[in-house]
C-alpha cells in the first residue's frame, strides 16, 4: 500500500459514530461558518458573473446556488458556492497549513451531498476527512511553494475536495487513490491573483475539480498512482523539501480539524491579534478615539509585510492595512463584516485615528502575537500582550461565536426565523436525515436575490 | 503596455485576410489532422468515461461532441473533444516546446465557433493566433519546467485556448490579457499522468479552462496582471530561467504555426527520425523481414531513454518502444494507427524482429536524427541516415498527406462520402460560412456511435 493509498485509506474508513463529540463539533462549526461568509457574499460581482457564465450554460438542477436558490449541475453548483465562500475571505483557515480549508471543500461536500440527498451524520465524515487530508498533504509540502508564489487554498483544496466528495460518494481505498491523483493533476493557482475575483475564483475552481476527480474515479478513470509518495512528480514540481512522512503522522490530540482557526474578524488573519488587543482594551476601558495621542502596534515582521499599506483605498483594502483594521475595530469595538464599509473607511475620525497609529516589527514575534499600547493625553496609557487572539486554535471560537457571527453575516438575505432554522440544524447535524433539507434553508430568501437573467442568442 | 497586453494585441489584432497563404494553409493542415486523429479516438475508454459524466450533467444544446453529435455547452464539448484528440497521442506537436498545441486549443475554438457560428475564415485567425501564444510562452519558459515534472501541453495549451477562444469572441487587447491571465492562474498538468487517461483528460480540461477564462473576461472579470512580464508569479513559480523577451520577439519566417510537426507515424515523435529511416529502406529494397539478420539504429540519448521498452505488453506501448515500432513499420511498410493493434505486437514475426534490432544512444545526434543500418542474411547490407523525418517543419507533410491520414482515420466511423466533404471544406476554410457546418460533418457517423445513457437517480 504505497503513501496514496494508505491517505486514501484513512478517509475511506472515516465514520461520524466513530468520532470523538469535539471533532464532530469541529465539524459543525466550519458548516455554520462556511454558509455564514457564503451567504455574506452573495452579492460579490464576481460570483454574479459566474453565476451569469453558468446561468447560459444550463443543465439538470442537481444542486443549488446558495442564496439564490438556483439549480444547476453538481459542478457548476461546486464552483459558484466555492467562490461565494471565499468573496470576504472571512472563512476559516488552518494557518500551520497557510490554507482556508473549508471554502473549496464544503461546496463540493454541498452539491453532492444535497444531490445524493446524504445524511448529516456522512457530511461530517465527509468533512472530517477533508480537512485531514488537505492539512496533512500542506505539511507534507511545507511553505516555501507558497512563498514562491503558489495560493495554497486551491492546490491543497483539490484534494480536500476530492476526498470530502469521494468518501461521500462511498469510494473504496483504489477509487479514492485515483481521485487524489486527479486532484493532484490539476492542482493550480497563483498568489498573483490576490486582490483579484480570480481570489474566490480559485475556492470555487478547486471545489469543481476536486468534485469531478471523484466522480471521475467513481467511474473507473485513471490518473497518476502514488501522488503523495516520495517519488512523487506532484511534490517535486511544488517543493525541493517534500515530507511524505506527514502524510501519514497521525495527528496528537485526535484530527487536525481541531487545529482550524475562525475568523470573528472580517480582516487579514495577520491583523487578528493587533485587533484583539485593541478591542479588548477599548472594552476594558472605554476608550474614545479622541482621547487618545498615540497608539503603538508591535508585531511580526511577516505580518507587517502583509499588511503595511497605512493609506486603504476602500474597505477591501482596510482588511489587509494593520493600521486601518486596528483602528475601525477601536472605533466601532469590532470588527464585523459591516465595519469595513468604503464609508466608514472614508471618515475623518477613521482618518485621524490611523494617524496616530505606529506599527513597529519585532523579530522573533510569533504571527499570532500582538503587543498593543494606547496613550491618552491625559498621561494615562494601556498595554495589553495578545499571544493566542480569539479565534486560535488555542483561543476558540464556541459554536454559539460562530452562530452569532453567522446571524450578523446573513441577515440581509435571510429572516432571523431562517437564520435561527440554519443555526439549530447545523447544531443537531447527526440527526439531519437529508443534507437538501439544510441547503433549502440557506436559499431561502427574502426575494432580494434576483438570478442574472440569460439573453438567449 | 505590458507584456501580456503586448501579447494579447497581437491576438486581437490577428485577421485572416492579412496572413500570407502558408500560414493559413498551417491552420487548415492543423484542424484537418485534428479532426482526424480526434475521430480516429472517438471509441477511447475514458472519453466514454467524460461523455457519460457531461451527459449526467446535461446543459443546453450549444456545442458537439464529436462522432456522437450529441449537444451539451461550450464548456463540456471542449472538455470531451479536447480529451478525444489527445487520446492517441497522434495529434501535431511543437518539438521545440515539447508541446501538442491543437489538442488543447482547437476544441475550444470548434465549441465557441460553432455556438457563435462564426465564418471559416475567423477560425483561421483564432488558430494562428492561439499557436502564437502556446508557443510563444513556450519559448519563454524554456524546457526545465518540463523536466522537473510539469507537462506542458495543458499548461501552454489552456493559454492557446484562451487566446483563440478570446480572438474568436472578438475581445479587446485589455479582456485578451485577463483571459490570458485567468489561463496562467489554472495551469496545471503532472507528467506522472502519462500513460494513463489523464494524460489526454489534460488537453481535455486545459480546452475547458481555456474557454472559460474568454468567457469570463468578456463578462469583466478580474484576474492577475501581468502573468507574462518579468516579475510575473506565474513564471516564478514554474522555472528560474523565465525569458519574457521571448513572449515579444518576432518570429522569423511569419508566424509560429509554421513550425508545427506532423506525426504521419502512431508513435512517439522520438521514435519518428528511426521509422522514417526504416520505411524508406523497406520501400527502396522491398525488405522481406525474414531475410534480415541484424538491424542497427543509433539515436540521440534521449530518444532511447524514453523509448527504451523492448517488450510492449500492447499496441500503446509498442507506440513508445523503438524496437518495436520500427519492427512494425518494416513489417507493414507504414506505421499508421492501425499497426499499433495489440494482436500485430503480440504476433511472433513482430517478436523475432524486434530481437533482431539493436539500438544506440549516440551523444550529439538531434533528436531528429537517426541512423539505420540493415544486415541481411545474404551479406548485402543497406544504410540511412535521416535528419529531418517526414512531418518535421524541415520536411514536412502536405495538406494532402495529411488528408490521406485523416481518411485512414476516420474510415471506420464515417462514410468515404462523408470523409471527403470533410477534407475539401477545410481545404476551402476561408470560403465557410459558419463552422456549425463543419461541426455536423465531424457527427454525421455511420450509426455506430451510441452515447451512453444516463440513468435517473
Amino acid at each position: 500500500m504505497n503513501y496514496t493509498q494508505a491517505l486514501s485509506r484513512v478517509v475511506a474508513g472515516l465514520r461520524a459514530e466513530d468520532l470523538r463529540p469535539d471533532v464532530c463539533e469541529a465539524a459543525k462549526k466550519s458548516l455554520l461558518d462556511w454558509i455564514g461568509v457564503s451567504l455574506g457574499a452573495v452579492n460579490d460581482p464576481g460570483v454574479r458573473i459566474l453565476i451569469d457564465i453558468v446561468n447560459e450554460m444550463g443543465g439538470k438542477k442537481q444542486s443549488s446556488i446558495l442564496g439564490y436558490g438556483l439549480k444547476t449541475t453538481l459542478l457548476n453548483a461546486a464552483l459558484v458556492n466555492g467562490a461565494m465562500s471565499h468573496a470576504l475571505d472571512y472563512d476559516d483557515a488552518h494557518s500551520g497549513v497557510r490554507t482556508h480549508p473549508s471554502a473549496p471543500m464544503i461546496p463540493a461536500l454541498l452539491s453532492a451531498g444535497e444531490h445524493l440527498k446524504v445524511p448529516g451524520k456522512d457530511l461530517i465524515a465527509a468533512l472530517v476527512a477533508g480537512f485531514e487530508v488537505t492539512v496533512r498533504i500542506g505539511y507534507a509540502l511545507g511553505k516555501d511553494y507558497y512563498e514562491r508564489g503558489w495560493h495554497a487554498t486551491p492546490i491543497l483544496g483539490r484534494f480536500g475536495a476530492a476526498a470530502g466528495a469521494a468518501r461521500l460518494l462511498g469510494l473504496d481505498v483504489e477509487q479514492t487513490a485515483v481521485a487524489l491523483g486527479l486532484a493532484a493533476t490539476q492542482a493550480s493557482g497563483l498568489r498573483d491573483a490576490f486582490g483579484t475575483m480570480s481570489k474566490p475564483f480559485h475556492a470555487g475552481k478547486a471545489a469543481m475539480d476536486g468534485l469531478l476527480s471523484a466522480l471521475l474515479a467513481q467511474k473507473g478513470f485513471s490518473g497518476p498512482g502514488d501522488v503523495l509518495g516520495p517519488e512523487s512528480g506532484f511534490a517535486r514540481v511544488f517543493t525541493d523539501a517534500y515530507d511524505p512522512r506527514r502524510i501519514l503522522a497521525e495527528p496528537e490530540g485526535g484530527h487536525l480539524i481541531l487545529g482550524t482557526n475562525f475568523k470573528p474578524y472580517a480582516a487579514c488573519l495577520l491583523t487578528h491579534p493587533a485587533i484583539d488587543g485593541m478591542i479588548t482594551l477599548q472594552r476594558d476601558h472605554d476608550l474614545e478615539p479622541g482621547s487618545i495621542s498615540e497608539i503603538d502596534i508591535s508585531v511580526a515582521p511577516f505580518n507587517l509585510e502583509v499588511t503595511g499599506n497605512r493609506t486603504p483605498k476602500d474597505g477591501r483594502e482596510a482588511k489587509f492595512s494593520m493600521a486601518a483594521a486596528t483602528a475601525l475595530a477601536l472605533i466601532h469595538g469590532r470588527a464585523t463584516e459591516s465595519v469595513f464599509s468604503d464609508k466608514v473607511v472614508d471618515e475623518p475620525r477613521t482618518r485621524a485615528l490611523i494617524d496616530k497609529i505606529l506599527t513597529t516589527p519585532v523579530d522573533g514575534f510569533a504571527e499570532t502575537e500582538a503587543e498593543v499600547k494606547v496613550k491618552l493625553y491625559d498621561g494615562r496609557s494601556y498595554g495589553m500582550h495578545v499571544t493566542t487572539p480569539k479565534g486560535d486554535p488555542g483561543n476558540p471560537m464556541s459554536f454559539d461565536e460562530i452562530a452569532d457571527k453567522t446571524r450578523d453575516l446573513i441577515k440581509r438575505t435571510l429572516s432571523s426565523g431562517d437564520a435561527e432554522k440554519i443555526v439549530e440544524t447545523v447544531r443537531g447535524l447527526e440527526g439531519l436525515a437529508d443534507t437538501a433539507r439544510l441547503v433549502r434553508l440557506c436559499c431561502a430568501g427574502r426575494g432580494r436575490l434576483k438570478t442574472p437573467q440569460v439573453v438567449e442568442r
